[in-house]
């Protein structure tokens, strides 16, 4: 599954498998250009923080494309920086997006040929970051495995697995690890309404790599904890801020505050590039809101009546307080987050 | 929306609004004999305590209409009895459907007459237990009007509506009292994954009502109160403990703590004949576990892979330390419960 972002040279499109059709059906979306990024941004055919940043980093090579074709003697620097900004504005709350589009940003900017001699060179970095993506999911997933009992039943709330990531996941990379570690372990899958993400997308890939998994409505949980059928809960996160406060999937705030309820730990797996130090706490995150329809109808078929209005509010902020552990490719990070955050990027920068 | 469940002594048949339509589709389904009851029931044609209750109701009068037909010479009365055991089974959790069978029973066998005698009186004791309905809907709402502030939010899950009682609903009719008080009341209405009772019902029905209605994803709860959108919060309940544990759709228990943790009020609404004093605590209360095809699948599409099973139970308990009160018809009771329930039926009982 470390192919459904992949970037196809000889046609100068990035294929993207359209997670909107999972389970049912198992297709490609070809992007041929930042509008067509956008786009598939936008409306989710690929979604989950670290993905998101792989896509636009690709987006920043078919940026260049864009330009390089372009013969109308405008400056190709300032013509490419705009294509950047385009994907940069995809999305709001997940800081990878920005932090991708940035790093290819950064690339161009110390490049002192041509924008022909570049195009290489920038899908040298994509390539880095696509790569470096799978390789922090698998030292994240070493590093959060012993968090994770033998014998154990670990809630995910959203998909952060391989489909969210380059590769391997994040929440599902832990998961994933202790497996690999020798140990039993089970998912429960919240289904994650209203994309349905956990029912259609951790629940399929899990499936095929035959981890056991039980879907449930998001709104089990507090049955299920109670039930003491949850030993742990894992799940990623779109931004942290430097406190430790992550946005996440909405409904991941209410597993939190189920979980400190039954006295259950509550991890966040992500990589640093998740981590914003320049947004000091939670309430600097933007929350998405996302279309109505995607609450309102499902596979055409109304769910709420005509002119009744309903919230999509896409992220929800849990705070540092209510997390056991950041698990991150520099190890688990625990409370204080300000002082474990700045060691782990200290650490991270020395390297 | 007080002819949802509609008796037509012509046709010998119960009219039953299909709630599995709305809010797409107003279609009625005809039950004609036992079997069409019980079918009714679980599959969910009608369903909420209350509805349940008066639907079993009239079912006994279609019991009865059955056994007339039969010329096998077997006890009427014996093969009466069996009907009625079959509808009592029809769903373990909503205590009014034993409930109303009972008294359906009881009056049988107090009576002395034939067969064809008796039916009559069983109708007009039906025709009670639905009248009595909505009559004991408007004085719980009268009496629950007090504890939902002017120009507030109030939070509900499911639908406890006119379509979960015979008319006027018990949450939803402490919201419509509230509102002929003349206060301003706006509602969010938890969808209520996976049959989608808040998104289809309460919202179709309030919508009709004229009262000012959202939906929410299941999720999007804790969120909603952090930002301070929700003032109290009014459910239902399927089958009250003697000590004031209240099971009611899944997904109330996790709404519950969530109120507890921002310092919000959680209200149950139900008439007294939810409350089952034979039930000394909630963990005597049997939890439904309804068809996985609920869950996995919407509309026929596939929400969860092939093989990936799914939990599916119906309800949950919420304790009532985390009650804030109980709207009866007999007032607002408060903890501790036991004492305050008991006292309410001895009221009750004196009239």
């Amino acid at each position: 599954m470390e192919d459904h972002i992949q970037f196809d040279i000889a046609e100068h499109a990035l294929l993207l498998l359209d997670q909107r059709l999972l389970p049912n059906r198992e297709s490609h979306v070809a992007c041929r250009n930042v509008g067509d990024i956008v786009t598939a941004l936008k409306t989710m055919v690929v979604r989950g923080a670290p993905a998101i940043g792989v896509t636009a980093a690709w987006g920043c090579v078919l940026a260049l494309q864009d330009v390089l074709t372009r013969k109308d003697g405008t400056d190709w620097r300032a013509a490419f920086n705009t294509e950047l900004d385009r994907i940069a504005g995809a999305r709001p709350t997940a800081v990878n997006l920005r932090w991708a589009v940035e790093r290819m940003r950064a690339v161009a900017q110390t490049f002192q040929g041509s924008a022909a001699e570049l195009l290489p060179r920038l899908e040298k970095e994509a390539r880095t970051i696509h790569q470096e993506d799978i390789a922090i999911c698998k030292a994240l997933g070493r590093a959060g495995a012993d968090c994770i009992p033998d014998n154990s039943t670990v809630l995910t709330h959203c998909n952060a697995g391989a489909l969210a990531t380059a590769g391997y996941g994040t929440a599902l990379g832990v998961i994933r690890a202790a497996r690999e570690q020798g140990k039993k372990v089970r998912v429960i899958a919240d289904e994650t309404r209203p994309f349905l993400q956990g029912a259609r997308l951790t629940a399929w890939e899990l499936k095929e790599d035959g981890i056991e998994v039980t879907v449930a409505c998001d709104n089990a949980c507090a049955l299920l904890m109670q039930k003491g059928m949850v030993d742990c809960v894992v799940v990623g996160a779109d931004r942290i801020a430097a406190n430790g406060d992550s946005a996440n999937k909405i409904g991941t705030f209410g597993v939190a505050i189920l979980a400190q309820h039954f006295g259950i730990p509550f991890y966040i797996a992500a990589p640093l590039s998740t981590i914003d130090l320049a947004t000091p706490t939670g309430a600097g995150i933007p929350i998405e809101e996302r279309p109505y329809d995607e609450v309102a109808t499902l596979n055409n078929l109304r769910i709420c009546p005509e002119d009744v209005p309903a919230y999509n509010f896409a992220f929800d902020v849990t705070p540092a307080h209510l997390i056991t552990g950041i698990i991150t490719e520099q190890g688990v990070l625990r409370q204080p987050y300000k002082e474990s955050i700045a060691t782990a990027f200290a650490k991270a920068s020395s390297r």
